[in-house]
């Protein structure tokens, strides 16, 4: 049931256009929305939207992933094993800013007199873009052009570009080119906000000490040591002047703030050029010298090779990501619109993850601070089906990353009484940083969510040296939680208590059937795999298991639990009910309830919302989507008739699988709601908040409603399967798969669907029950059924 | 089960002595202990046992019922409706010091050579006093006696007089009299202990802040304002110096220490006595300088009347006391030992209650600030039997006290999203200060004990009026609450969920026995309750249903309710589940537990205890005893036996209940080992916390064992019923009991029982299910069935 208001983007503010997304004016409504709008990001550095002079912004911020301060949670009751660590991701210093000046008129663009406004983020050439001309308070005339760009490339580097050029008359320009410590900026703004646990964190005490100041001609290096995680980090900025007019350049730093000062006698007509290389460089505690080092040898390699040499770069690797990740859906007259927000999200995905490595991808990338730059269960359940199925060597490093935790969540079973491992709901550095157990620490689903993104990228990709690299022992670890976290009971069935599902309107339940299927997935697979290794690497498998000490009858033990594992089912109603009890609240009159009062955690109080049949995002439609082979179709069809009416979508992470459910249900007007829905979550900002930052996982939730919903993809058995559902007002779809080093091109119209392997080795398929051979460079193609 | 140690008062230190404890020597082991079991308070002050000389203390305080500081309260993670502001009683500043110099040599008891050693607390008398030699390094004897006593008289009051006898040599004596704010010491104290959700807080901020400092001759006046509550404090300390030996004084004062210093030229055998009074006085606004003028007239009159009235209206309001409260055992040659232990607890009862006029009663009383000097539902379930039949003018103030707190109650039902009122779980001032709701906000049944104590004290003391003045009130919206949180099931049934019962170690459950058969009673009694109104005070009635905007349907919703409540019962196992769905959790293995892990909220994250089946303290149990006439003989048999094995005992509140039903099950043995236990809880130091003060309400617990278990006493119907247990370990049991302006006295043996009415008109009681008759001055002596 669809509860929140969506608003599409206003026309004249933004144009649809396939491949941009175009900013025509200045609007204080939409300024604080466009900062995450217009973010540039590459998985390891990202820039909010701000203004090049700085000003207005609601929310600056750089951020580098995984750069983090800690504090100790002050808990206001303690209680033993409560998260005792807290994390939040930092902003770094800002080198984004370039002030102007013109007859020592500072550019200002809400009070400025503007004309030809147009900020443009294309999608293809990844770069934002911003030209105008600006007639000053004295009546002079001047033109200016700018670019930005961070580097998907080079993960160290963004760079902006600034032109500014006099038209009709002469005036004196200054141009000052800041990197700026904007830490002491963020609390008093903050502190205005009400609370909402969904925001980020502003960190009370100075978090960058700063350890290096240096200069030298027109590069700045600054290098800061954390006061609590002991993170270190350098910040390098470079200038290359271009302009015949005459000039003089001044430049000044000190622990926060550094400038370059460019003084220029601006002739009309004659460029001024300023091209800004920023580098950033972080570590768990190298010297901060060794840091500013590495960020010189940066600057002198981008100085030499120039802006343009980045933007070559930038449009081959973004080519690349397009190959494989676009999706093309026509629609009319609507087509553009569409197709500009379903690029929008999917060039949100590459900024999220395309260089993130050895590091995890944050709820909101690195476009906010919302969530505290955490780590959750979208990596697994929202993300790794893109990447496994378009870039799955991004799915891999973001897989060992994860193993890469796996010390941290061995000490936390340990803590929670567990055998084996369990890691951390919400987490930087792998120790659980969620202050709030019950829709935190109780979401034991996520060692089961891990599990299942392992088998997935190891089906999609073939890739079982995985399983023995890193896949395995997080297997065996979290295989062995389940085994000692449920039991079994009087009834013989084993039983998982006292765990939250996905849905987090009804917090630790017993037997929450999402939970109770994806721990048998996981159970069932750490034993498939274990005895694979041990038929097929038995000198491996030997040495593992060693090291794991897994004793002979673990593996049955897992067989056992996964046999007996315990489904909910209510026979009367013929639909799985959430936990065992849920059917027996009361439900929650979602119909009687105003709209202001959504999202509805932030207007009642848990015990309120707990005790009732209301659902915040999807569950059991969430098990039906990613372990659908364990649903007949008519539960599914029940299950979701009874599910969606409860179901508020008060999470960004529920509308894509409501979408993807409908669609397969055969519901394609709820399945065209939902998706239009998660579709515009951020670009219509339904949840309020956009301004934090891009809700990544509801992107990777728009590819999957758009391939795995309408498009009909599922891989329970680790083999693909089609069987489309191309709505009636659509005109045609066509996306991409990555599978088993081979791309697969799908082009889905009402008249006929076109199924190309490009390369590699045959491969079979199953179109609609049917078995089918594809074959390299032979289109298969295939007539729908009629409706 | 019982886990947890139980460690007798030595004999060495402690002594049996049937009315008095005595220490007979001091260890350093046992003195953080004493200042607990030392404590003095009348309801209003109350002081820590502390040795005169200030020092050692591990926790020196003094406190005033209800004097308390605000703080916002800062949860990890925020959410709708989490309690906002925390609420800490405050320690006043401390007036009981007289630091003693010989010959400049200051007396410290744990250095010091001293002779003759005793520390008595006299429960008849009231006082604490001190007797000992002492061999200064010089060589020289002094001779010291000490008497402090705080009045249950002047509520207002306490005193030390101190005396000093030079013995075989003069010698240079100094006296320093100090009242000194301790505040600044507590803070770094505090921080060397573990996190502990039971003790108190410490504040990091000042509290105490001087608004008067005046002395004049031996008189010091001092006056403060809380720093966030408001709160105004008045202290005044005045000294009758009594010598013939040349003396000189001399007195000082800043706004956190005043004193008074005495020298004295002492001769042999020519005593120093300084008599030091201390009087406080606490308000929520009114200036402190009105507070020290308070004070000064207090003071006026308490030096006028002298120390030796103090002492004789101390012995007569303690003889008033023991006269209703008193509970004679004995039991061969340990009848000292456990006269002396009974005797400790029932005059905590009196310290904790006697002068609460206006405010609530604490859960640690006045003797430490665990708990944060919160109330709790200890009120009305563990003190109130004992004040509605020994002290009913006390029970109810304390009710009149709750009934106060109802606008408050109104206003968090609103925030929970419930009609009516609810009470807060942990609060000073009304609003509620529980941080954690699972163990908090979530025991709706607060509520319930409230209506529950409400209609106990009316049946026990006749007394209907106090239902118009403010019973009714509190009935009518706490039924609202009741009748608005359920709801009418599928089954038919009216269903409870998504509450906590008393035991904290499964929270947030549906239908929770507990809560909903004293829903139901408090449901019905509310309805009952203003039909009889309607019907005897009809004026009265409407004025009141009109206040309270009370609809016709409302009753019959009520008793509809109460009639439809749902009842959990397993017919299985014949026994009712905890909750609907308790016996399905899996089974804690308390045997397998090491002692160590006790109490399993210290050393198990909640997640871990609340899927299990394992008990903090009595809950099923407690209803067996509350609402005893919803039970079988043979349901309580088998779910006394069930869930006996599952009970940790890890809250004070536990031992006393499954004593009380241990008896009436006929389990002797069991019922003695609780007993004892409950008996013990302080004196034995049993939570390993008594240094944070006295449990009272195990101390309360410790009457209704003895009275209610071994004496047999219930009153389901408000009509009194006997049906004694008498240990065979016991030779007699003897107790009283005020009942509607009478005076029972009830003496129990193995070969017979006396039920005398002292006075008032005859009254119908039931014995062993005969119904007799109560004549005044006839004793009714009844042989017990043969065993």
């Amino acid at each position: 049931m669809l509860k929140r208001t969506l608003h599409e983007l206003p026309e004249h503010l933004y144009p649809a256009d396939e491949w941009r997304l175009v900013e025509r004016g200045y609007s204080p409504r939409y300024c604080s929305r466009a900062e995450t709008f217009f973010a540039l990001a590459n998985g390891y550095v990202g820039v909010r939207g701000t203004y090049d002079e700085g000003r207005p912004s609601t929310a600056p911020g750089t951020y580098v992933n995984g750069f983090h301060e800690t504090w100790p949670i002050v808990h206001a009751e303690e209680a033993y094993g409560f998260a005792r660590f807290g994390q939040t991701i930092v902003k770094v210093p800002d080198a984004t800013i370039l002030r102007l000046l013109v007859d020592d008129e500072p550019l200002s663009v809400p009070e400025a007199r503007l004309h030809g406004y147009a900020r443009v983020l294309d999608m293809r050439a990844g770069t934002l873009t911003r030209e105008m001309s600006w007639s000053t308070p004295g009546g002079k005339h001047v033109e200016l052009r700018s670019r930005r760009v961070v580097s998907l490339e080079h993960r160290h580097v963004l760079a902006v570009e600034y032109e500014v050029t006099m038209r009709g008359h002469a005036a004196p320009v200054v141009l000052r080119s800041q990197v700026l410590n904007l830490e002491d900026l963020s609390v008093e703004e903050a502190s205005e906000r009400p609370p909402d646990p969904r925001a980020g964190r502003d960190l009370a005490d100075r978090v960058l000490n700063p350890v290096v100041v240096a200069h030298e001609g027109g590069r700045i290096l600054l290098g800061y040591r954390t006061t609590n995680s002991g993170m270190t980090l350098g910040v390098g900025v470079d200038h290359v002047i271009s302009t015949a007019n005459p000039h003089t350049t001044d430049v000044a730093a000190d622990g926060d703030r550094g400038e370059v000062v460019l003084t220029v006698d601006a002739q009309p007509g004659v460029p001024i050029r300023v091209t800004k290389f920023v580098t950033y460089q972080t570590s768990r505690g190298a010297p901060p010298e060794e840091l500013t080092e590495r960020c010189s040898r940066t600057l002198d390699r981008s100085v030499r090779d120039g802006f343009g040499a980045l933007l070559d770069g930038q449009r081959a690797h973004l080519d690349r990501f397009w190959d494989r990740a676009d999706v093309r859906v026509s629609q009319g007259a609507g087509t553009a619109r569409l197709q500009q927000a379903v690029r929008w999200n999917l060039f949100q995905l590459a900024q999220a993850t395309w260089r993130a490595e050895g590091a995890g991808v944050p709820a909101k990338g690195l476009t906010g601070n919302g969530y505290e730059g955490h780590y959750f269960w979208d990596i697994e359940v929202y993300l790794l089906p893109f990447l496994a199925y378009t870039q799955p060597r991004i799915a891999r490093n973001l897989l060992r990353f994860r193993h890469s935790m796996l010390p941290a969540a061995r000490e936390r079973a340990r803590e929670l009484g567990q055998r084996g491992a369990l890691f951390a709901w919400r987490t930087i550095d792998g120790r659980e940083a969620s202050a709030y157990y019950a829709a935190g620490t109780a979401q034991y689903h996520l060692n089961a969510d891990i599990a299942f993104a392992i088998r997935r990228y190891v089906h999609a990709r073939g890739d079982t040296g995985f399983l023995l690299e890193a896949g395995a022992e997080v297997l065996v670890e979290t295989a062995r939680m389940w085994a000692d976290l449920g039991f079994h009971g009087d009834d013989g069935a084993f039983h998982i208590h006292g765990v939250t599902g996905p849905d987090e309107y009804t917090t630790v339940v017993n037997d929450n059937t999402y939970t109770n299927l994806m721990a048998r997935l996981n159970l069932r697979y750490a034993a498939e795999t274990m005895r694979a290794l041990e038929r097929e690497r038995p000198a491996e498998h030997a040495a593992l298991a060693a090291e794991l000490g897994l004793h002979p009858g673990e593996l049955d033990e897992w067989e056992r639990a996964a046999d007996a594992m315990h489904v909910p089912f209510d026979e009367e109603r013929g639909i799985h009910p959430q936990d065992a009890h849920f059917l027996e609240r009361e439900v929650w009159d979602l119909d009687a309830t105003p709209p202001e009062r959504f999202p509805l955690l932030l207007h009642h109080h848990p015990l309120e919302i707990y005790r009732r049949q209301v659902i915040k995002q999807a569950d059991i439609v969430l098990a039906m989507y990613l372990v659908g082979d364990e649903f007949t179709a008519a539960h599914k069809r029940a299950d979701f008739e009874y599910y969606d009416r409860l179901t508020t979508g008060d999470s960004s992470l529920s509308a894509c699988v409501q979408s993807i459910i409908a669609a397969e249900v055969g519901d394609e007007r709820r399945a065209l709601d939902y998706f239009r829905f998660a579709l515009m979550i951020d670009l219509g900002d339904v949840a309020g908040n956009v301004s934090d930052g891009v809700h990544i996982a509801a992107a990777g939730g728009v590819w999957q409603a758009l391939v795995c919903g309408f498009g009909g993809v599922r891989d329970h058995d680790g083999e693909l399967t089609f069987d489309p559902r191309l709505p009636r007002a659509w005109s045609s779809l066509a996306y991409s798969l990555r599978y088993r080093a081979r791309q697969l091109r799908v082009a889905l119209g009402h008249d006929e669907e076109r199924y190309l392997l490009e390369d590699g080795g045959p491969v079979e398929v199953t179109i609609r029950d049917e078995r089918r051979r594809l074959v390299p460079g032979q289109p298969l193609v295939v007539r729908p059924p009629g409706r």
